[in-house]
């Protein structure tokens, strides 16, 4: 039928013009005349089925909603099919195809399955429809549909999700109206590219199997990512790396408990946004918010492990560092061996003259550890264990994400 | 009627192929000769009820507002009735069914009772009906459905729903309409899976004793915790583990009080979190918010005690210690026990240079004890109760919202 | 005429069995036969009102809204009246009543007067109503009405509001139509319980003296304040108390001043909270912002006085004690009265050892003031003057608004 | 007009009581003996215009939206007019006036000009007019309009709105019909008083002297300024007295610039709060901005001004004090004359022991300046500027807002 | 056909006065007599095209929403056209135009291309056309147009946008319909100053080449930035100088790390503000965003070389400096030059009592490094570099911006 069409519009004036009388004439004797009932399904044999042609031009995608898991779209359908009551001799009244007001003839209920709202019925009042000499109709509702995509976000912002929008007819079964294409899949030629959204590929699926006629649009769309790597990901990133800082911060500076906690809110108040941004979907968990627990989850060790170094730190110096926390000193600074070589070292510009008080205290220990040098330790051991997790933690996730 | 409609569908072709001819005489006799009156209930002897069939088409459920306390559901009913004044001999006709624009029949008043909005009517000018020779009417109405649903938050975020979807019959008493149904619960056959409500159990109650029939389609909802869990309650433990953290904070660090207030203060926001999430309900307290309560209560108390702690610890050294912290220095590190015992140790190692003072204070108070021990006991005590008290109420919270 | 339904409801076949056919005998001769003219007011004599029976059937409020001063009520209005012209003799016709489509009739243009919306008309076209023999007319339209209502919020949370939902006659002048009613308050028989607004009485008020025929359904409303005091109240409550403990903070903690800021800027938020949710109202002002404006005033004096402990605390230490000070020091601790007695106690421990110095400094100025001493002073009395300010407002407040 | 409805209400039983029947009669003449044509203009001569009397009932401010520049307001039209077709004999037809459904009759096509939708009908379908008998025609449609209105947020809150509510016949030029009042104002006898607007003054003006007729009602608004005082110029001022106390905060407390940097926040948030509460209005800035804008200025330069103090105040002390600091000691503390009083009678009371060294160092320097002192210095002169600066700033904001 | 039009507003009463009777008989002749057919296309030569004189008249930008993308605006178009059935003989008639409803005539589907919504037909059946003798006929509907519109926010707030409207004839070929204007822009004589988009310049382009004939008006609209530089611009370059604060703030003032995390959370709030207030693209990234990105990162550095300045300030004052730090000390400071000549101008007035010492230190290491030195390096350092990278990145972008 697009042929057809396509034929008019290229050669309109086939015949030699024809005039408004003859266009009167010729729907005189196609609806008068003929008595055209528009309630009952063109075709001559009611058994056999009417063949409606469709094909779905996207102009937009106007905005895939996560959290209502909605896509809207903008496009039109342009629906052909064949009338059979509304043929004429082309030879006898000259006249190739007519222009008509879509309500005087029959059309199929032909709906969006997987909509947000009730069945609309497409066009509308002031429509026209281009009917040809052989009974071929063609139609374009041009629309705004809703349907519902079930959207993925664990990948989230790299996610690439799969829309369907699908199309039925409702009321007419398989027997009596069948679907049909002449392309394979989303007409494209006027879409608008969106800026958020890549479309990968499409396609088009029609079923005449079950006992209403279905055609489904498949949407691949792929994220594009860089808004949100800027205004999300990187500033995760970089609220990771202030947890590590926590541990080059000395104890006794008096900032390292407020510095902590300030931190952890600042993550809390991310998993808040980033839920709010994404649908409550207990099915799948962004990789990114398994990635932001883990950094609070760190947060909070952080915190912990602070509060006690201020705890040691404000302990009397007399009270004796316990023997864990010695060997934790002697693996993060080799005191022992520091001990008896550097020791010796640092000893001799002193000009001997505390000689003695050294002497003294290597004899009832021969190295001393002091609680300041516990937390220090602690910070040292600390600060490489969350390099470390913090690396190997964002790389997985990002490994995962990118993929 | 729903069989026939099968048996029609698997059989489309029963008696041989009829024209469109024949669907107009038919319609033409159906409607013209037998003056067809829609407005008319179709049962000849009017004070006989009409018996009409339903069947309720769960698609999806669109969403549960908690706010709003509205449940938004995609279905389509399946409603079909027998029109007495719309049959034919099908020999005669040798048609077994017809197609019609559903504005042509009498359709009963079936309206949604415990809706968000006035009544609508279903279905729409553009659907059609399916009407077989017997008179029976098959009409496939798709909506989305506001209804009312009252939801009980006690138990969030492990609460489950009871949503009815109630429907009756407006203007039509039960001596003028029936309602009455093939199958026992909704039908979930094109049910789409929801990511955060799990339907347990569906059940249907027709009740046709009242003066109007009432269909009540009731969905049993269970929520998935996950998202929940994840973005909420976990946040909030943590939260609670940092009201502990306190204790070990020294009182001299210069950070306990700005601590305690930061963390009252993502309490409070919490607070607002989930009292913005919920129904503003006055009849029923989610368990969550009380277990927030208690830990802004904790909270507050941490704060009352580290304000006293640091007045004490600013204390000047001159001023003697009240008996009552003696005691509670005593109970929290058994500094008698010890005075007598490692005091003689610690005192050795110091070589005998400043026992004079030492005996001559043990003279006089053989124990002293400062303010800073004071506040380190005081620490130390409320430490064990905080975790005491969080363990108790969390597991508490947690075994009653489970069950 | 609602005992004439319900007699016909529990009566149905009072005569015997009539059949369509009958119906359609009667529906012609009402409507044909007479020339029933649906535009005309059916009173035979067009000076003579016609009496509309009306009742309010509240089914729930759906939501009162404070910032749009809005009352969203589902109901449904009992409208039945008289129709001179749609009268038959039961005993020719051996029909008691029947079910017409709304859009038969002559309907009257009642309307919500106090809406916020444009006038809807009520029901629709697929609304039946049903017609007795008499003429007498019952229809039940149901609607979501959106009323103005003027909120008080003085006394939020404690307060209680009246609603009124006021409809009227628009067209029609009281010679024209009358209103009146059966009862003399809004039917509540299947009032679903809202969980924030309890109705403690309604009322209805029929007013036909003026132009127009009006009534009013009044309903008093009491919020129940369970959700407010639990998120609400008690946070600026516990608010209050942090800013007397401002005063138990020792100066130089070097937590003061920070902790003093957190506190009024926490303030200024619950200010915020409070005015978003309530409505831009200038001429009344809830007692609850006041209370919040006196805390945040009582914060700001705080602050004040905090910073000048401080710069008193840094002063240094050879500066002399202003006179007010030493009476506020003298005021707070008694210190007069302590250095003649407890100095004496105090100084003897010390073994004499400094005797001298002592008694040449009492020699010059009898009692010392530091300015410590003064900083600790002014935190005794703001203590003291807070806790006091803080319980009477509170339970001032507190009074007020459960009164 | 006008005159001669309230003279039909007052006196309705003019002549005697007449049926349903004449009423049929009637309309029957006028309109299907007569041929009425709703569609054209009721004038016999179709060149003298129609005259449109109008009047405006204003019941309520809904809304003024400042953001969207909107006014919503609900009010009824009293349009009447003649309808030279429409008359009929009072003697022979003993009816004085009609009630009519507003669909039978022509109705002018008045419609908002300034409204933010579409053109809508005024009235609807179940509407009725008001027709006597010399062709006088009475429509009061009840309407929410939504109009444009300039908002200018200048002198905020403490502003003066003047909103447009504009109509015009828009197909109809001023030679087919011309509108007229009898009323020279906005009619206000049922208006509900606003909480936030109150409206000084009103008009109307009418113009016929353009293509198309135009009527304009003029509210002239005066905002009560309450509830902005209390929730938002206030905190502002609270806020701009917190940033003078950074001065009385000695630097060597620890706490000032962090008190800075907060106090700095609190600025920008309450800057974002306004600029979201106010239209994106690059033509005029309330001068409540500016007045927060010199704030956050006078806060940038406080922050800079408490971080070189503290770089000041840890130099070491060896280091000499810079002269124009010294200046500024002086100028501050009158150093130089204390020196040579006051230090006189400091020195006295230490019992002349460490009188050597002052008089060496008097020698050498005769005043020494310590970073400590030039830090007080600093706080000296920058909290009487800020206070001076922080007075005018508001007294002059304040008095331009209130005129 | 303007000018016809407007001919005959000028001269109404061209001929003698009609009267209502001649208009009824010319519209009898017309419509009746001629047997009019609204549905055919009014053009006796059915393929010679209709020409459709466009005029697009804007009355005000209601929004240009960057979120979604969408121009609201408020026109009327003024459409006119020759339907030539509807023509007759002034002088037989005397009547030179007629006003008529909008639904007796042809009107073109002439629809909004780029819209968000489905297509609404134009005006409405209160709407009149008023039609001139020749068969011109002209219409205006009145509007609010939601188009597409491509936003670029690249050099936001200082950006430019071109806007298109789109219109074409939806079911018309152009062989059937061509499009024309009188004018070559948007007609902006009712145009209402938008406060804060300024229009440059307008166009329009009219394509009759394609199958359909497409207007496309194009508004060119450049920001007034006064509204964004004083809320966002303005306060991120005040963020930006806090930044430079960092190192002015001395590591031993026990302030440096949270002055740094406020700011830099203070950073990420307004990145997070910018990213909710512009769409999110991915194609183009704001400068101002990229600016923040900047400033964020130099944040970040910031805060590292904070915390290590903390860590290396508390390093016990016995580790000697490592010498990178020295060399950066003698970089920053020039020490070794002032170290030969000050430091002996500071050695003299000491009174040569410490000279031994300071000699024999001279011997052993002739400059001393302390780690206080080193934080002081450093800061004065880092200092210079953000002021620089400040100045230079502000500098760039204010330069990009503003061209």
């Amino acid at each position: 039928m697009l042929h057809v069409v396509s034929f008019l519009v290229l050669f309109p004036p086939f015949s030699l013009a024809f005039t408004a009388d003859e266009v009167k004439n010729l729907t005189k004797y196609i609806f008068a005349t003929n008595a055209y009932d528009k309630s009952l399904r063109p075709a001559s044999n009611q058994v056999s089925p009417t063949d409606l042609k469709v094909s779905f031009n996207l102009l937009s995608i106007n905005k895939l909603d996560e959290l209502e898991e909605k896509l809207v779209t903008t496009a039109y359908l342009t629906l052909s099919w064949k009338d059979e009551f509304l043929t004429w001799d082309r030879t006898e009244f000259r006249i190739n195809k007519l222009t008509l007001p879509q309500n005087w003839v029959w059309k199929p209920d032909f709906v969006l399955k997987n909509g947000f709202t009730e069945f609309k019925e497409l066009g509308g009042s002031f429509y026209y429809v281009v009917l040809a000499f052989d009974g071929t109709l063609s139609w374009k509702p041009y629309q705004v549909f809703q349907s519902q995509c079930s959207i993925d976000v664990t990948y989230f912002p790299f996610d690439t999700q799969t829309c369907n929008i699908q199309f039925t007819m409702w009321s007419h079964y398989t027997y009596q109206v069948t679907l049909s294409s002449s392309s394979s899949s989303v007409e494209m030629d006027d879409y608008k590219v969106n800026k958020v959204w890549k479309i990968t590929s499409t396609s088009q699926n029609i079923d005449n199997s079950g006992s209403n006629s279905i055609v489904t649009y498949t949407l691949n769309l792929k994220r594009k990512p860089g808004f949100y790597v800027g205004n999300l990901v990187t500033p995760i990133l970089f609220l990771g790396v202030l947890n590590i800082l926590v541990f080059i911060i000395p104890a006794d500076a008096g900032e390292k408990m407020s510095y902590c906690v300030t931190v952890a809110l600042g993550f809390i108040v991310f998993l808040t946004i980033i839920s709010s941004e994404l649908p409550a979907n207990s099915d799948s968990t962004p990789y990114l918010s398994k990635y932001l627990q883990i950094q609070i989850f760190m947060g909070g060790i952080a915190l912990v492990i602070s509060a006690v170094q201020l705890r040691l730190r404000h302990k009397s110096e007399q009270q004796k560092v316990y023997t864990p926390f010695k060997l934790l000193v002697n693996a993060a600074f080799c005191k022992k061996f520091k001990a008896k070589v550097s020791c010796k070292d640092k000893a001799t510009p002193v000009y001997e003259q505390n000689k003695e008080i050294q002497d003294m205290k290597t004899y009832d220990d021969p190295i001393t550890y002091t609680w300041n040098e516990v937390s220090s330790a602690i910070d040292f051991v600390m600060f490489w264990i969350y390099i470390f997790v913090y690396c190997i933690s964002t790389i997985t996730i990002m490994t995962i994400l990118k993929n």
